[in-house]
């Protein structure tokens, strides 16, 4: 079988990094998996784990590789993407892993006549409130939607060439334009994280003993990190804030409904609330 | 060893009715557990899982308990309590495990001086999102906290005996006066369910698919019964408003950093949720 891939590239061997290359490499999908980064310690445990067949400090190793995937978090991945853009060989298929997709969509549109490489943004929707290479997971991506998120201008080749690597570790690809995409995470991930926090944040330290699943769940995102979650929502201020006034509309509503002690109402919102849930499973 | 109790009756044999049967079966607290419901094949299934060892679909049958557990649905404790009252043995301790305690207690208290047993409330703070004694877990209590909730004029007996009842399933007892027990539980467990419900309800349906982890978390316990939840938020609706409230002062803080571009600031909000929620583990 001729692989896709002869040799791919993963900038930031975190928790997404880390199982794609393990990923990869238990499904036989390429021969090596050049791991990248700026800690060596996290590198030593990527390699310890098997996740990726060779580690570099030095983002020049991505000259080796035909695929290259930038894995670092949200804020720093313009940056990434010029620094790899400078060193890949000419042509080379690049994607990332952020979780919004305009602002750095934008950001490699805007030296798009000075670019080596193509470019198609990605966002494989398999995150957790775990970080680093001891969290990876080669099924992370399995039985999970991955978007790709072309402008008008990317040709067809790079969408179906994105597409079928996110495919290829087990995700439903879906396509759509980057401001789509952040409309829709602004709801699914962006706002839940602000709510969790926010309720994080109000309860009191002495309180927590009363907690139990509820609380816990509801709140466990907000366990995530700040300076990560600073950025993600940060580069989507304006979807994330819609969002949020969306879901206060809901609890506006229940709250007129207590108030009034209006229990059909009360149910009513409830119930469309149980039944969107339970679309999902648990 | 002389048991603390011989006979005790659980009236709702549902997930916490029946996990704490089967607790005090287990670690062999009594002899007898008799549940006691209106739904035939709940009290099937509750025998047969062993959840109790006598089922009646009859509430005189709490007559023969030495220690009475209402355990039914937040919106109906008050009339179970009046039905059970008629019918225990003179001086026999209740006690409910109702998620609201100041309403269920002062309906006690309003007959007081006609009451046949003796009635403290508690709330072991062990539900999950689960129902039915098909969900029953015989360590459901086990390292959890349980709430007794006295008034004034409470025996200092019976508190103690009510305690002694859940710490022998596994709990660790606090007492606390019913309006501060709803105080806290309304940040703790009913807001949370408020803002789960809210984030459920303002997702468009199209959307879910684009839902990892996070929104699944925030939202899992809007999976819970709507009748049930309604009536425990209407049961305690100005703490709940005014937790609701509060936590909607954290969401316009981090709104109002990220209409501002205030990293620092949204990164001090994110920090002190996380810092809060780590306490406690995932």
């Amino acid at each position: 079988m001729k692989l896709p891939w002869s040799t791919v590239a993963i900038v930031g061997v975190g928790l997404i990094g880390g199982s794609l290359g393990r990923a990869l490499l238990t499904r036989r999908l390429c021969h090596r998996v050049i791991g990248i980064g700026r800690n060596q310690a996290s590198l030593a445990e990527a390699l310890r784990r098997e996740l990726v067949t060779d580690v570099s400090c030095d983002v020049a190793a991505v000259k080796e590789a035909d695929f290259v995937v930038v894995a670092t978090a949200v804020g720093s991945i313009p940056a990434v993407l010029d620094e790899v853009d400078a060193q890949v060989t000419e042509g080379t298929l690049i994607t990332d892993a952020g979780s919004t997709k305009q602002s750095i969509v934008k950001a490699w549109q805007r030296k798009k006549g000075r670019r080596r490489g193509r470019f198609v943004g990605s966002h494989p929707i398999a995150g957790s409130h775990l970080r680093g290479p001891t969290a990876a997971d080669e099924t992370l991506f399995e039985g999970r939607v991955a978007v790709v998120t072309p402008t008008a201008t990317t040709p067809e080749n790079d969408v179906e060439e994105a597409g079928t690597f996110w495919a290829s570790v087990g995700s439903t690809v879906f396509v759509m334009a980057p401001r789509e995409h952040d409309r829709i995470l602004s709801m699914t991930s962006h706002a839940p994280h602000v709510l969790a926090a926010a309720l994080a944040a109000a309860t009191p330290a002495t309180s927590l003993r009363f907690t139990a699943g509820g609380w816990r769940d509801t709140t466990r995102v907000a366990g995530g990190d700040a300076e990560l979650w600073a950025d993600i929502l940060l580069d989507n201020a304006a979807q994330v804030t819609r969002a949020v006034q969306q879901i206060n509309g809901f609890t506006q509503r229940m709250l007129d409904a207590l108030a009034a002690g209006d229990r059909r109402q009360l149910v009513r919102l409830l119930t469309t609330a149980k039944d969107k849930r339970n679309a999902l499973g648990s």
